[in-house]
């Protein structure tokens, strides 16, 4: 993209000025992958975060809330472990992760209150603390900004991811400054789209060196997460430690930016941008599935009709076998509870500059069981991203979900007995 | 069970007097599997119908939904084709189906207004009416009230299901009058339950020799399929097609049952039984999954805990790979709606006689990770039905959801490319 006004860049969460990041393998995970994420601000950074809507909730989550109400305006760092989710681990499980936060603390000489944490994996094992704690002086000495640093600490919150997932850009705002957003993210199974905010799902971080105010960037994460976030699906399960933190620490310098469009512009950018990656790279996926809703009734509706194909494992599994199977479609938007009706029901594949209609005025477009469903399935075969455009007839309102297919795969990832 | 008051049967819908059923191959189905059912009362039926709440509706949905509006009480007869569903398919769709009805009272000898109509299959593509033309004689011909005839019947309407769902049951009236009820179901993908009334999932169909009102059967018939075919799932995807329809001819005399609790058992037991048929042949499962929530604050909560548990594909991939993955089962209930402390929470696995620990006082119980965890993986290995009983510690509520484990059979079965 231009090098303009807003510029894509191949980095990831140590991309603004200011911040230091490292990854390493501490041994929570018997695989030894990397299991230990450190993010350092040089500066206090202003923070924001969403958190699951899951009743049952991991400690992590419940002392990030806290911080978050008790010291907005003094982040300084994040600590994430993966491999365990210090969820319903009771009161010991709280213990460890404030024991963890407060070594993490201690190692980077930062003040109580200033460390955030996330941890992700299997619910119930609670963390090994005492292989963290021998780990913590390596990963701060490992600390950096440079790519390689984004990337290992990108490489260190996954689970059964088989990628990393990072964005970065930069954006010049108003006042003329050039302000840089960095993030990175970890989802594959687990994730839905939660219900009421504050509402979050999987892990994701977010990093600028902007200016901005703590009730402003609250409000630009949570509508741009649910945007973003809040619109992928992989399996319908909401999880316990569903975290999205993001941190502003003011070294870019300039006006506070909390209103600027093109810092909003940048925040829609990584977001979207991890949040399709984390769709894509669903537990099994092979293909990554883009539902647009036109014409609903308003933005609710837009947004229930599109998660609900997003998510319909019938349309996951038809797409997993490049099955143009245009009636499990219309069934999945039938039940979403968006208001339609089926005569001005249209739906479109969309293949580059190229449309394939599916459905027409609510019937299946003609020749569909025979050639053109033919052709079709070789289309579906052949794309990796396959973008569906819905059109209700029912009004001005839109929305995209993103979701993926639904394999052989995930269910040998999640069948399998852990030991 | 006993042949005293309440004695069930191993036969199907025709048990009750004055039903008789048939089922034949006419060549819908490229398989050339049984795809025609007739269904016949001696004499006029009261008639009770549940439907899909999907916005797109098919064909057969609408015409009975008419039907029942206009004719309650007259109830003659029912005709079903399996193999294709008869959605989108606009107003051509209504046009065949009221063909299909007109055909089969004429084949029938019944007077317009008086047969019923269902079909279930692939949406898109049209009943090929004049195969079911050519058959119809045949399929009168057949009609018989025999255990072969109502098994006939039963395999005409299924789709992918590996088996035949019947039940039926005799039951001793408050006034002395032994009724009789008998039914068969189908479903075994594209199986949710819905949500608002009138709600239905799959088809079902039920007959009784019982004399009841039309309001009384109506209201008996929607209370107790709540319990039951609406607490089954599948899949998540609640279809275009489901219809649950109930004939009450009144052959056994005696006063209105409506409210008798002794019919009301009956309908409970023919229901629970066929949904539990269902749940169990679910696309590809080779488990049936019963939750017992206990505990929870009111109804709507104890159900909606429970519908969780059943539908989450964490937990029915765990229960493929046999695996005691307990922490996905408190996850399912974190983000079911249902309000209740984490360490309320108790979660048992039923064996019998015996009961297995799987959460006590949320937390994982002890020795999950090793020794204990292998005994329930055996255990787990060997049912063939699952039940776990959850306490919510919150109130006095209960409610039992039925669902089945996701296997790489129910990606197989709902990705292969149809033609």
């Amino acid at each position: 993209m231009s090098l303009g006004e807003f510029s894509v860049s191949d980095h990831g969460i140590t991309f603004p000025k200011g911040y230091r990041a490292s990854g390493l393998a501490c041994g929570i995970k018997r695989s030894l992958r990397p299991d230990l994420a450190l993010l350092v601000s040089e500066r206090p950074a202003t923070v924001a975060g969403l958190f699951t809507t899951n009743r049952v909730r991991a400690a992590p989550v419940e002392i990030c809330e806290g911080l978050l109400r008790e010291h907005p305006g003094e982040a300084r760092g994040l600590v994430v472990v993966s491999g365990v989710a210090n969820a319903l681990t009771g009161p010991e499980g709280l213990a460890d992760s404030r024991r963890v936060i407060e070594l993490a603390e201690g190692a980077l000489k930062l003040p109580q209150g200033s460390v955030y944490h996330a941890a992700t994996g299997v619910i119930g094992p609670r963390i090994p603390v005492e292989r963290v704690e021998s780990h913590l002086p390596q990963a701060v000495h490992a600390l950096a900004s440079d790519r390689p640093a984004s990337t290992r600490a990108a490489t260190a919150i996954l689970t059964t991811d088989t990628r990393t997932k990072e964005a970065a850009v930069s954006v010049r705002l108003a006042d003329g400054t050039r302000a840089r957003l960095g993030g990175m993210a970890k989802g594959s199974g687990m994730i839905a789209p939660s219900v009421g905010p504050p509402h979050a799902t999987t892990l994701a971080f977010l990093t600028t060196d902007a200016r901005v105010s703590t009730p402003g960037w609250q409000g630009l994460l949570t509508r741009e997460a649910d945007r973003t976030f809040n619109m992928i699906s992989v399996d319908g399960d909401t999880s316990t430690n569903d975290t999205v933190l993001a941190f502003a620490n003011g070294e870019a310098g300039g006006a506070l930016a909390d209103d600027d469009p093109a810092l909003a512009r940048g925040v829609a950018y990584v977001l979207e941008r991890l949040a399709r990656s984390v769709a894509r790279d669903g537990e099994g996926a092979t293909k990554l599935l883009t539902v647009n809703v036109h014409g609903a009734a308003d933005a609710h509706e837009a947004r229930q009709a599109a998660r609900s194909v997003a998510s319909s494992l019938l349309v996951k599994t038809a797409l997993f076998g490049a099955d143009p199977n245009v009636g499990r479609i219309a069934c999945a938007l039938g039940y979403s509870g968006a208001t339609f009706e089926t005569q001005d029901l249209d739906v479109r594949l969309v293949d580059g500059p190229k449309n394939w209609p599916l459905i027409l005025h609510g019937t299946p477009a003609p020749g569909l069981d025979n050639g053109q469903g033919h052709r079709l399935h070789n289309v579906l075969q052949r794309l990796e991203e396959v973008v569906l455009d819905v059109q209700l007839g029912n009004g001005p309102a839109r929305a995209t979900a993103w979701g993926c297919d639904l394999s052989y795969g995930y269910v040998q990832i999640n069948a399998q007995y852990r030991t």
